[in-house]
C-alpha cells in the first residue's frame, strides 16, 4: 500500500501545468497572457499572483471571476476595446492608469491579460519598457514577438508616441534594491507618495 | 552649478537601454537572449549576472570574455554546432549538462545565449520547461515565439523526446519556498548532493 501513496504523489508531482497561450514573464513578479481559462488555473496558482490587470472592456468571466476570489487575487479592470480605431485620449488615460498600477510592488505578483495577449497587453507592456528606459527598436522587437503577423502599426505608433514623463515623478520614486547575497533586484517605492489606483472590485 | 549636476545625473537616469535581440526572462533570476553585443553591456549590468551558459562552439569573442571579466560573471561554455545535423547523443548531452547548470540556484541569477537565441536557446529552454512540467504545446509555442519563420521541426522533436526522468532526481531535490510576506517563489536546492557542473573558465 505505501507503494501505491508514493506512486500517487509522484503523479501528483508529475501534474501537467498549461500556461495561458502568449504567456510570459515580463519582470520580476510582472507576467503577461492572453486570456487564461480554466485549465490554466493550476498553472497561474504556481505564480501566487496578488493582481491581475485585465485590459477589455468585456465582463471578466464568472469562472475566472471565482478562480480570483478563491485565491485573493485583485482584479484591476481598464476596459480597452479591442478595435483599431480607440479613442486616443481614452487609451492614454487607460494605459497610464494600467501603468500605475502595474508598477506598485503593492500588486505584485500581477498578471496582464487582455483577450490574446497581443495588442493591448503589447502597449501596455511597450509603454512599461519605455519606463525601463529600453530602447524603443527593442520594444518592438518585444511588442512583435507576441503579436506575430497580427503586429498592428498603430499600436507601435502609439508606444513611440506615449508620453513617459508624466509618470517620471512615479519612476523617480522607484528604486532597485539589492537583497542581500543573492543580488537579486527588485522594484521598491522609495516613498508611498502615490495616487491611489482605480480598484475594480468585484 | 547644482543644477547642472543635478541634470547631468537625470540625463544618467536616462540612459537608454539596448537589451539582446530576442531578450526575455524565462524564470525568476533565469534570461535568454541572442549573442549581447557591447551595446548591450549597460542594460546587461542591470541584471546583475552571476553567469552565463553560452551554447555555441566558437570561442567567447574578446570584449565580451573582458565584460565578464568586469562583472566577475562565470561562463558555462557547452559548444552545440549551429547546424541541424547535430549528433543526437552529443546534443542530449550537452543540454542535460547545461540544464544542470541552469537549474542550480548558486549560479543565478543566470543568462542562457547562443548566436541567434533561436534554436540552442530554445532548445535548452523547451527542455527547462518540461522540467517545470509544462505541457508540450505550451513549451512549443514558446519556442516558436522566439524562432519565428526559422522553427525548425528537428528542435521540436529533440525536446519532445527528450527524458527529464535521468534529471528527476535534481527535480525533487528542488523545492519552492515562499519568502515570507512577499510570497515569492525561488528554486531552492534541499540537498546539495548534485554533481558538480562543468566549468569553463577563462
Amino acid at each position: 500500500m505505501g507503494v501505491i501513496v508514493e506512486v500517487e504523489n509522484v503523479d501528483e508531482d508529475d501534474a501537467v501545468l498549461i500556461p495561458p497561450s502568449n504567456f510570459s514573464m515580463v519582470e520580476d513578479c510582472i507576467y503577461r497572457s492572453s486570456l487564461p481559462q480554466p485549465s490554466n488555473f493550476p498553472f497561474l496558482q504556481t505564480l501566487n499572483l496578488r493582481s491581475i490587470i485585465y485590459l477589455c472592456p468585456e465582463p471578466y468571466p464568472e469562472e475566472n471571476l471565482e478562480f480570483l476570489k478563491s485565491q485573493n487575487i485583485r482584479l484591476f479592470q481598464f476596459g480597452i476595446e479591442g478595435k483599431t480605431e480607440v479613442s486616443l485620449p481614452v487609451l492614454k488615460d487607460s494605459i497610464m492608469e494600467a501603468l500605475k498600477v502595474l508598477i506598485d510592488v503593492r500588486n505584485h505578483p500581477i498578471l496582464i491579460h487582455c483577450k490574446r495577449g497581443k495588442h493591448r497587453t503589447g502597449s501596455l507592456v511597450g509603454c512599461f519598457r519605455k519606463l525601463q528606459n529600453w530602447c524603443l527598436s527593442s520594444v518592438f522587437e518585444e511588442y512583435q514577438r507576441f503579436a506575430g503577423v497580427k503586429s498592428r502599426t498603430t499600436d507601435l505608433t502609439f508606444i513611440e508616441m506615449f508620453d513617459v514623463l508624466s509618470l517620471r515623478q512615479c519612476l523617480y520614486s522607484i528604486i532597485y534594491q539589492y537583497q542581500g547575497a543573492s543580488k537579486k533586484r527588485r522594484l521598491m517605492y522609495q516613498d508611498e507618495n502615490l495616487q491611489k489606483p482605480r480598484l475594480t472590485s468585484f
